[in-house]
């Protein structure tokens, strides 16, 4: 059915991801394919509004199986308007967060049922799946500073060293699908090893 | 856990749910129970913004993925903020529409996949289920003049045709939770035989 190549890039704020997204569709471009740049939440209308409530400081009473949802609807959304059309059109997807943020953040991270999360996205998105997941790697530390939380609590921290765990635990079991990348250096050296990964795995 | 009783009322737009609702509610509040009446979609601020986007008329492009997982979203967070804790608090809790709208409109009405649709809402709820839900039927001509629909296309007929089958048949699969009460004659005389059926269901 699809004809295209589904890449998806995952990893805690600030580590990158939409930087390195946008020079990997700048380069591919110049190589001579289609590509399409996206990313979730709000990918689409519809999910725009879904996000504007999943971020909405004063609905403090969401909760998790609603916020699992709303997710799941957004990437429902985004799967079947934008991501699948583009991927039948023969176009390179390069994605920022899929299945595996909601795996990482809310499984991971905050504890939640991962196996209801992965059956729920994957029904949601009838059973899409990246044939390359690029997660940039880095200590939550050095990626939150550069997202401007110049202050990190113990506990924020905590929080988010489960999510890279999770991340990093991901990688370790689907290793044909997942490619760990150093997300240390200047964004060049970062963009090359993006690049060499990308070709390599995607010459096999 | 739960110490109150969860009834729902189902049936199509227009059959007289909230009417009834209403009238139950007074009518057990005058016999000395505590009550709770609430409906779906949108029983929460989260809700109401859910309701929001799935009500939209402009947003045509909405997919039936992401529409059954706004609509479990809703409900999970009207199961976890408004009726468990109204069950834990020991009252009777009134319902318009829960899971089985879902089933009946999407699954059965839209032809959606209805096992998908029980197990997500399901898991959305915590497996809370109404002990005792009251299917107001009546043929959809009637119904759906009622709720202000004169002329009705024969496809929006069929539609609802169906939707009223799905739910007959639910009710014919749960006959220990379910009692289909004829929505015919005066609202007073529906009102009678909603509290002799509650009456003689809740006391067995």
């Amino acid at each position: 059915m699809a004809e295209g190549v589904f890449i998806t890039f995952e990893g805690i704020d600030g580590v990158g991801k939409s930087t390195q997204a946008v020079h990997l569709c700048s380069v591919l471009e110049s190589l001579g394919h289609l590509t399409l740049h996206t990313r979730e939440p709000g990918g689409t209308r519809i999910g725009a509004e879904i996000r504007r409530i999943l971020l909405d400081p004063s609905l403090q009473e969401l909760q998790p199986q609603t916020e699992i949802l709303l997710y799941a609807a957004d990437r429902a959304q985004h799967a079947a308007q934008v991501i699948q059309p583009a991927l039948a059109d023969g176009r390179i997807v390069v994605c920022e967060r899929f299945i595996d943020s909601s795996l990482a953040y809310q499984g991971f991270g905050l504890g939640w049922d991962r196996a209801a999360i992965a059956r729920i996205n994957s029904w949601a998105v009838n059973g899409l799946a990246p044939r390359l997941t690029i997660y940039l790697d880095q200590e939550p530390q050095h990626a939150l500073k550069r997202a401007g939380q110049d202050r990190i609590e113990q506990r924020t921290l905590a929080y988010y060293q489960r999510v890279r765990s999770g991340f990093l635990q991901m990688a370790r079991e689907d290793s044909a699908r997942y490619v760990v990348v150093d997300a240390g250096g200047t964004i060049a050296e970062v963009s090359q090893r993006i690049l060499d990964t990308v070709q390599r795995r995607l010459t096999q």
